[in-house]
């Protein structure tokens, strides 16, 4: 077999056998493809595609080119959710407790933040002490305990992906579904889960740019998992403007606790409930999704919910008194309010430019080499339908340095849109992606 | 400028600038882009195409990324011959000196062989003393003498070609017709002739298998050289069978020596003749194609188009006199006559089959560093409608060496097929391809 004729194969739309998937996928793991061989596969799968079965077999090939997490001790029924990315999207450091509350563990293998979006790693660690580098026995032992655990790569997690990741970034190949799925899902899979609820977010901000593409990934996403035996639901949710009121990593994790509190703002715990609902349905923890949020709740208002999340950071290396004592967690030298220069309904915030002024801030990555500054960000954004007068604070502004200050102060105004007509808070949710043979 | 935004906008179908096709190669060239780039645009460029125009400036950048032959001396019309190559073509060895004797110079670069087809200058190799290998001052004093050269390239000819079509060869981005034109025409348009004549080939052992591929790429190459500024005609030609009755350097270099006194075979005079007639017209030496024809059979008649061969081949350090005595032409040990186990009418000859017995004879390179045995080959090789019987003669194995022999004679003979009823000799000359302006 030589890689061009799987190359002249695919350009030609045939479907891929799992041998040549398979040799294809460890050659460039072992390095004996190169990359300009990769390259034009790519370009050939950007054009011509796969089917979920090859999609499938592509997300196992490139799960198996690093190390599997080995959960399989843990007894309980295992889920996950997976977050296209947006702003503000705080929903992890929720779900994870609240979902152990209902006795599904939850080993969520985490990333950090690049570009305009956040990291939970990033977020978690803004929490003195918070390890995100655990051992598998360590991550396993917290699971075990609490029920659940957000840490970093145990091990080599799919190099393969890694290296193709980046060879796409330089080559025109990112926007290809089947190499997005793949991406997206050899990574979960390495985790050993039974269930997977996906959040494929659309929007200015997000990394689908229109409902359509969104929903074209997350079909594909939801068969290839149900290709590779697990329980798939997606849902598609809005990102036309950040999630909850803060972006920025200690502020997030406030905003976490109170949600874990009841406290949260509303389009935080209605996206945190959908999703948190849908995972207890795919592990039969409930009948109906009505029932499955009164199950949620019932573990918030107990405060079983931010009790997990204390021991979590409890057994992680974290200090549990800074979720009860907020004033331990960073905090920025300045609160700069940022004022509205008009008078109206709010018609839009631009989550992107919130995302670029959070990176200007500090509080997020250029490069993955940069270090992120914990405390910085904004808070108390004002949403979609508010009514504001001029004068009238539309955010804070959390800085470390006055020149950052000054700059994210007008880029945070920039973002803001207004009408002078009432305007319709969007819809958050838009629609549940479930198999197709269901 | 980066490379994958090019990449990025070729992929998404659209046309690229001159500034961008020139960063692109430049930095191929210079080794700034490397190769998994270019492998990403080369396969964009597969599926999505390119026009005449981006093609006209790729061909233009490829030919600049090397040094280009200084032919601006000569003062009469410059005019070359690109054939896409077939098995027994040999027609470049009577077509120079037949030209040159109409007062139109032909500087013609040529190459070796690679492959199941041969290669001009091997098998003017075969001739003792020949050299390939001239300065570019020889080269334009051989053409100042007798109006025609053939020799190997005189500086480093498009290397940007060079290093793409080794990419493309391990990439499935062979068969691109935009990247096959501006290979070809970035080699020619080095030479600065004012007119090409294009003789591109179909059928088994060609590159082009259909006619209706032959006729894309000789339309693209046509208006691509008109593009450039050149006088351009193409013919398509068929190679179900192998051109003339010989194949193999020393054979075809005796072929030719028959057609330059007219005596060569019909279907080598025929295609030879159409060829060097659609020069004089492009080069203003005839006003219609039966007078071209007429001229170029005067030069023959009088024997001056012989008398330029024997010029050229002594001004290039062979030996004249190995024109007029071929038993000063390499001769292999061994003529193997291959008998027909068959009686009827002749239906097919396989080129490809042919190519593949030279190739085993050492006529031909499996490899680039092969070495070239210039004495072997095949000859006499019967046509397509020629009637035998049983046990007559198909063709005659020429062979150095007692087991390339044995098979060369069990695979030629398997390029026979038979039929009883009478069979036709094939057009071959199928449609002559003209610029769609004129």
């Amino acid at each position: 077999m030589l890689p061009q004729w799987i190359i002249e194969k695919k350009r030609d739309g045939n479907a891929l056998t799992e041998e040549e998937i398979r040799f294809l996928i460890e050659g460039y793991t072992k390095e004996e493809i190169p990359d300009y061989q990769m390259a034009a596969f790519a370009m050939a799968v950007y054009f011509k595609g796969m089917t979920f079965e090859e999609m499938a077999i592509l997300t196992d090939a490139m799960m198996r080119s690093g190390d599997l997490v080995d959960t399989s001790s843990i007894k309980l029924p295992k889920a996950d959710k997976h977050s296209t990315g947006g702003i503000g999207d705080k929903v992890s450091l929720v779900l994870a407790p609240l979902i152990a509350c209902c006795g599904i563990a939850v080993p969520m293998v985490s990333g950090r933040g690049l570009g305009i979006t956040g990291g939970t790693l990033d977020k978690l660690e803004s929490i003195p002490g918070y390890r995100t580098d655990l051992s598998e026995r360590e991550f396993v032992d917290t699971i075990d305990k609490c029920g659940c655990s957000i840490t970093g790569q145990t091990g080599q997690l799919a190099p393969a992906d890694k290296k193709l990741y980046a060879l796409r970034d330089v080559t025109g190949t990112v926007p290809s579904i089947p190499l997005i799925v793949a991406s997206i899902m050899s990574k979960k899979m390495a985790e050993g889960i039974d269930s997977l609820v996906l959040d494929v977010k659309w929007g200015k901000g997000a990394f689908m740019q229109t409902m359509e593409d969104a929903r074209e990934l997350a079909h594909n996403m939801v068969e290839v998992g149900v290709c590779m035996g697990k329980n798939m639901t997606a849902l598609l949710t809005g990102m036309n403007q950040p999630l909850g009121r803060t972006a920025g990593n200690a502020l997030e994790v406030i905003e976490s606790i109170e949600a874990l509190k009841g406290n949260g703002p509303a389009d935080l715990m209605q996206v945190t409930l959908e999703l948190c609902g849908h995972m207890l349905l795919l592990s039969k923890k409930a009948s109906d999704i009505k029932e499955a949020k009164g199950i949620l709740l019932s573990h918030i208002e107990s405060g079983e919910a931010l009790e997990r999340f204390k021991q979590m950071v409890g057994l992680q290396g974290g200090d549990p008194a800074s979720i009860d004592d907020i004033s331990k967690l960073p905090r920025a030298a300045t609160q700069e309010p940022v004022s509205s220069s008009e008078s109206g309904y709010i018609a839009a915030v631009d989550a992107e430019k919130i995302g670029r002024a959070c990176i200007l801030l500090g509080a997020g990555r250029k490069r993955t080499e940069d270090a992120v500054d914990f405390a910085v960000g904004v808070s108390d954004i004002l949403k979609i339908g508010d009514k504001v007068q001029r004068g009238d604070k539309l955010l804070t502004v959390h800085a470390n340095d006055p020149a950052s200050c000054s700059e994210a102060v007008a880029m945070t105004r920039e973002a803001f849109a207004f009408s002078e007509a009432p305007v319709e808070s969007p819809e958050l949710i838009n629609e549940i992606v479930t198999p197709k043979g269901s």
